[in-house]
């Protein structure tokens, strides 16, 4: 059995991790938003793909909720004593494990020499010995921008360094046009047996790597072997702003919001069983429903939640 | 009085510590070559700027002879997880401490916003709050080539990568055609009481800095208040591979071999005691000659050696 999943970052990985632990005989393809990668102090940055990368290996750090285990964080502190005394805090806002930055200066150094991503990620998942194919979604740069009352701002700088304490009024994500999907991506939304899109941010996550072209219309093409899982439950992200950015944009902050983003690609939306009452709102926008435990977090609910999203399309 | 001193890395960051121990009320600028700086996973490295701050701040493990106290590598262990397993072990050859890292980041942070080498190290000298002018030799960039039979090599892939296992057959500098002093270098060299070339590397850190034109040529003109102190000591140097160097490229290994190098520029050059047998020889070729203790490491060396190194040019 093939199975695809469509990740952002941390719900993404916990997803993918679940499903590698309950399918393991079957063959996983993860496609990862490329949409937040940026150069920070000269580093190639691709958060989605590191947290995917950690997660899967058993290396992050679940307290923090992002970033490794047993994180040190000199070369932070000691870029703050510089950023301290010019003023220039813009320069050190951001926050990067010494660990970390070891997967940062390879990365960089080989996409310096003029490898691809693709390739770059697939040499990083087999030193983490992770057992499936993690995609970028695209070897082209794709980067989201969200339109502020504070200006154009990175998902980064409006999460982390504005404290997403600003309003976003759009999303749109540059380079897409001219973006290729990276080699493998399309081959593995039409031949998998079922195509996942985890419970990543619908705006900022999913919706940039539907945003290359082809995508959407591959993912749309196999709708009935496609289930999404709601980010939103009880009207709330468990972590991130998504809830809010759903609603700044004028979609229903719900499971319901989250199906009309999804009906014409997802056959089946899963939602928490707190929100089996709006069953009948998803179905009514054409999607199949179906209402498990979804929070991760809670014991036994990994399993049962992957088990239940594969079922759902078979 | 000011107090102007030519430096590479180790040997040079030295000197000038000696020279403010002893000298606390002088003007002092350290002239810094940067032809070893190099573009290193993404990061913009300037090794002897580097070496020279973090000596001065007494923030440099005098134990291993490079980098920072106290130094931690996670960066490099993580890194080398990646290329142990692709086998680019080219990747990680250098040795970058998490503390260190701090500084590289906001080096390439600032030089990616366009501010010049010698407004970023101001803005680091400050923070590390000493008591000095730091200025790179130039703000354009050049760069030290070793011509060997493993092809043309940068200063640290000799050094480190190859181990100095291979034979230098040849030196350029490449860009110094086109490089400019960095604003202050020329007003330094022209205004200072004693002019002093630090016991670095005549050939890799001495010979690239004297390659921007106009700088050779400006310390020529001051040669009767120029000093020089030998970093070959009983035809050896204390370390590194200026020795090898100055023989492959056809000079003797002797404090008359640096003697003859620095003929045209120094008025005087400073020996250690125990090549008192050679005062005659240089003398020979038209500089005075003091004998003096030089090895910095013994104690009470570094004081003397500075005053002397003054009280001969004045």
């Amino acid at each position: 059995m093939r199975i695809t999943t469509l990740c952002g970052g941390v719900g993404a990985a916990r997803m993918l991790r679940a499903l590698l632990t309950e399918f393991p005989d079957a063959e996983h393809v993860a496609i990862v938003n490329t949409a937040d990668d940026d150069v920070i102090g000269g580093l190639s940055i691709s958060p989605d793909i590191d947290t995917v990368m950690y997660t899967l290996a058993g290396a992050n750090d679940d307290e923090r909720g992002w970033g490794l285990a047993g994180e040190s964080w000199q070369a932070m502190e000691w870029l703050r004593r510089y950023t301290n005394s010019s003023g220039r805090h813009d320069l050190s806002w951001f926050n990067l494990g010494d660990r970390d930055l070891g997967t940062h200066l390879y990365r960089t150094s080989r996409l310096a020499e003029g490898a691809p991503l693709s390739e770059v990620t697939a040499e990083m998942v087999a030193a983490w010995g992770l057992p499936l194919l993690l995609l970028p979604v695209t070897d082209d740069p794709i980067a989201t921008v969200l339109r502020t009352d504070r200006g154009d701002l990175a998902f980064q700088e409006y999460f982390v360094r504005e404290q997403h304490a600003v309003e976003v009024t759009g999303v749109r994500v540059e380079g897409a046009d001219s973006a290729d999907p990276a080699p493998g991506v399309l081959n593995a939304i039409e031949t998998a047996d079922v195509v996942v899109v985890a419970p990543s941010n619908p705006i900022v996550s999913i919706g940039p790597l539907l945003a290359v072209p082809g995508i959407r219309s591959a993912v749309a093409a196999r709708r009935s072997a496609v289930v999404a899982v709601s980010p939103i439950i009880g009207g709330k992200a468990l972590k991130g702003p998504a809830d809010r950015l759903l609603s700044e944009l004028g979609h229903e902050t719900s499971a319901v919001g989250v199906a009309s983003i999804y009906a014409d690609l997802a056959g089946t939306l899963v939602i928490d069983e707190i929100d089996t009452p709006l069953i009948h709102q998803v179905e009514a926008l054409g999607l199949r429903c179906v209402a498990t435990p979804t929070i991760m977090s809670q014991p036994g609910v990994s399993a049962s939640l992957a088990r239940a999203v594969i079922e759902a399309a078979l």
